[in-house]
């Protein structure tokens, strides 16, 4: 930490900030500049993360140096993590491809959806059977019936079964049925669930939320891994802003920031991303070729009938048109689908 | 909900359409233009607030007409409410005001805050006793030991408890001591805290999400209000912008836009809303001047030593004259404090 | 400024930095902490200002410890300044309120508006001549007719004029009919515009840009400031945010924040802010209350035939009511209106 | 448009309604609902553009359904427009490199990039001559002096020249250098300029906006095209978020958009849009693969001695392994460099 003294601050301002640090057993270090004095604060980590200074008479700011997160920064792993995901690798030279309805809706509905998702090559099937919906009166989801189909579907197609839980007391139920848990948007700071995941056995894919930063991210990340499961997957699916055309505006520029700060693989979701069916193409394309380990898509046989989110859906010929053109993204970054 | 067809749709596309809305007992409306069709759905609101037509082939966008929150508007109910908190009632002639520190730390630093917080007038003493922490290495509140000081104090000084519920799992233990919920920003879309807290028979005070619109506010209220709980108080707390000046960017003018579409009574919290104490004093005259009907302000006998947020808070002397100031302007408004 | 050394920093990279930084007559202080070494840098402001060092090889980052604006900064000069506009005093005890329509649009329209601009006590007539209008299609204001109306009418009301100004070939004119220019939100940034004002002797007043920081909206008037015009007034007139409801978000803490940073006045346009004439009302209450120095509103004497901007505009008795409140705010503020 | 009256909307209020329309041409088309009527409007699209309804008695709110630009939609004009620039064709089956130092600071280190840019394949080489800086005090450039160092190197290497215009009286100076005047964010809606530019016989590159919508930034285009001059290119160059990583946020999903909804060109620029070097080559390679149509990137040979944004700069080896990469991404679009 640094803190900036401001130009009227007094020595005895100074000496009460220096006396503050040493009493913690902080060590300052003085800068004297023509118009401010700069305290470089030095020592352990822990201590200058809870240091409140900026109360104190003479402190104009102060400027944290160090990130919080630390098990999963690049720079406490400098190597790529690969996640295995029930024998599926996240994050290696193969890149991973979920897809299916946004919701459970039948099993005849997921049985279809599953067969285009295994006919253009993904490995996994996913679908909502929890729904977290901004209206109580939106359809909430099948819940266990969903799951025990979105599992036996699976099964039929040799697929994995990705999905969302939205409650810590489910995390049972949950993982009878999933091979990778999704945590959603909405819960990216449910520090709750996340403590709670990070006591599992099995792997998390967390979801960035609406405006979160991407500090923001991977310290919510960093609560599961404190927990003791570092099986962590990030999930970009677009962020909060003033445009209206789109429903979010998908960030692929976070992509390339994770890869940089994090050795945990990043997949991303085009289809909540931009809420257009449209645009899920494109911005596939562009998702591995920033360098993202893998896409989630939203596959409906029938859109025009979803019971959520029809509008971001691709038929499945569409979904098979997008895989061809991504095996040939994959291919220039020297990797597969 | 509207439907806007687009210059190229077909006769065949429209009457696609049409049938697609009688099958599930719709009725379609249609005005033609010079250039484009207008289809106007009747009927059922239920039935449209779950319909998808935009993957509908012809179809350029459908716009939705009516909120789906009902419980918690003021077209619903159209007279001010007013919420009884353990015998003090938020929403009338009188403005409430609740106030104390960030964090609990200990029975001496709550006593010489609760002091403060009666001789400044308030009547509720806030305090965190679980903390929801960006990082999982900062401090995350003292639980039941911090809610046990909080009652005692608070009763000492004959002052009502409020304070953050974080887990369903804590509602009993909360409860217990605690006379007002308050669900954090981050919670404001956790849907199973929401849908628990419907169940109780406590008021629940439900802060803005960091980027909630003022639509997804109220809809996360009908989630608590739908399942049986309408004692509900609104607490605008700053939303996320690009400003780095403040921690967050305080939003007035949320609290006259959700006076207008909701019956409930919103509270407003200047000290979170900024993340500095010099812009408390002038932000707390505003919110009450734009009708708010109360504060939450944080109040800590030694900020520069507290272990969260103490950035913001008021030393006693400066809430006393905050408080002076805030009864002029609740005077003009009619009001009292 | 300050550089952060990353822990994988050589000491030949730490000697490279060093001798950059005294090439060009600064000194490096350097702290050297457990695993990183920060160098504090001191000199001549204006070097460090145009300084570069991130490419640097074993830079980690840097951090910019001073604003780079001065002569509208209240660190360069403590008391407040008080601006003459043809005799208004601006930013002294007594507010400021500007009023009338968005367009002008005829000299009737204009009477009716500035006898209720007059009648409810205040000092400007507002109306634009010239229109920045998001699409070419819109009406793009009467231009000098328009002027030549607004000076009339203003004579014949005993009011001050204040008008935009889009073009800095209408410097000459714009002046002739206006008392003070206005500089809308588009061209917060247009720096011609800004330099060409800093050699006028009116004083401007600078609407903030849709996205702009507080600290680039100080600079902004720096550009006005350092060509030689100090008589500048700010005018907060709503942020982008991605709420729908209302037009902007008006962001009244802003004003707080720049009357803590600068010297100069600040007035608040609600009409702009909120784009609702429901919302005009409460937060010009809350803007004085926050302790702007004056309000900028839109009066129109039939807003639902306006060809600009009628959703927003009051009608005359509505403003009269307007102004009732806000004189009664003002006292306690220890103002008058 | 379509008018929505509010549940409480009177006969009286809807007769009135309709006469309005019907006083200026338009005709009503009413569907009655069990709550709400709605009104179509149909008639004159430039009369309805202009229409202010909101403030009628009964009226709840109004919704827009057709954009105002015209020219540069793909409604208008279904094929893909390629622009000719000085011979080099922007928006065909070759994508366009444009690369160069943020400012032109001598004829040495221009004639250094120019090699590297010209060796890299690239076609155009940028540089700024005229700097729109946050404060006056930065670097502003080198005016014509800039300019004619630009001409002169490009001329040496058989580059063409693309450089921004910030002041509409500069446009036969800049003109008589350069192939393709480049607007910037902050003037993105200097109407004034783009009616100017709207004149001339020479492309116009236009950046969007800091938080401009796309709707915005399709309509600051058909300012220049209402005046006469189509050969518009877009340029994406980063919008305002909340994030603080990167400089700006890239928004790919813009390139896409604006691919659908216009027919004109779509140029990256991902060195200002992210800030960091880091960041160029993996968003570089995105917005080839999302259907860019070029991009337009910094290179400077000594970076961290750059006067202006050096920190996001490639160093010419760089520059030359990103192209190396985008030839490939290209091929998979049927595309090439």
């Amino acid at each position: 930490m640094i803190i900036v003294m401001s130009p009227g601050a007094t020595q005895e301002d100074l000496a009460k900030v220096t006396r503050k640090l040493e009493r913690v057993g902080l060590k300052a270090h003085l800068s004297t500049g023509e118009e401010r004095t700069i305290v470089g604060v030095i020592g352990d980590k822990k201590t200058i993360a809870n240091l409140e200074m900026n109360m104190m008479s003479g402190v104009e700011k102060t400027v944290r140096i160090t990130e919080k997160y630390k098990l999963v920064s690049r720079e406490f792993h400098p190597e790529d993590s690969v996640i295995d995901v029930a024998g599926v690798p996240v994050g290696g030279k193969r890149l991973v491809v979920m897809a299916g309805p946004c919701s459970v809706e039948s099993i005849e509905q997921l049985r279809e959806a599953a067969r285009a998702v295994k006919d253009g090559g993904a490995q996994f099937l996913r679908g909502g059977a929890f729904k977290p919906r901004t209206s109580p009166y939106d359809f909430q989801g099948l819940a266990e019936d969903g799951l025990k189909m979105l599992r036996q579907v699976a099964d039929e197609f040799g697929l994995k079964v990705v999905t969302e839980i939205v409650d810590k007391d489910d995390i049972d139920l949950v993982g009878e049925y999933a091979d990778l848990y999704q945590v959603g948007a909405r819960n990216m700071q449910n520090f709750q669930l996340l403590k709670a995941l990070g006591k599992v056995k099995k792997p998390v894919m967390l979801k960035r939320g609406l405006s979160a930063t991407i500090s923001e991210w991977l310290n919510a990340a960093e609560y599961i891994a404190a927990g003791g499961n570092e099986q962590i997957i990030f999930c970009e699916r677009g962020i909060r802003t003033y445009e209206t055309f789109t429903r979010n505006t998908l960030d692929l520029s976070a992509v390339a920031a994770v890869k940089e700060l994090s050795h945990l693989p990043v997949i991303v979701d085009p289809s909540h991303g931009t809420g257009r069916w449209q645009m899920v193409q494109p911005m596939a394309r562009g998702a591995v070729a920033v360098g993202a380990d893998g896409l989630i898509i939203e596959v409906h046989p029938h859109p025009e009938i979803a019971l959520s989110d029809g509008d971001q859906s691709l038929k499945p010929g569409k979904f098979n048109a997008v895989m061809q053109e991504l095996r040939e993204i994959a291919a220039v970054m020297g990797r597969t689908i």
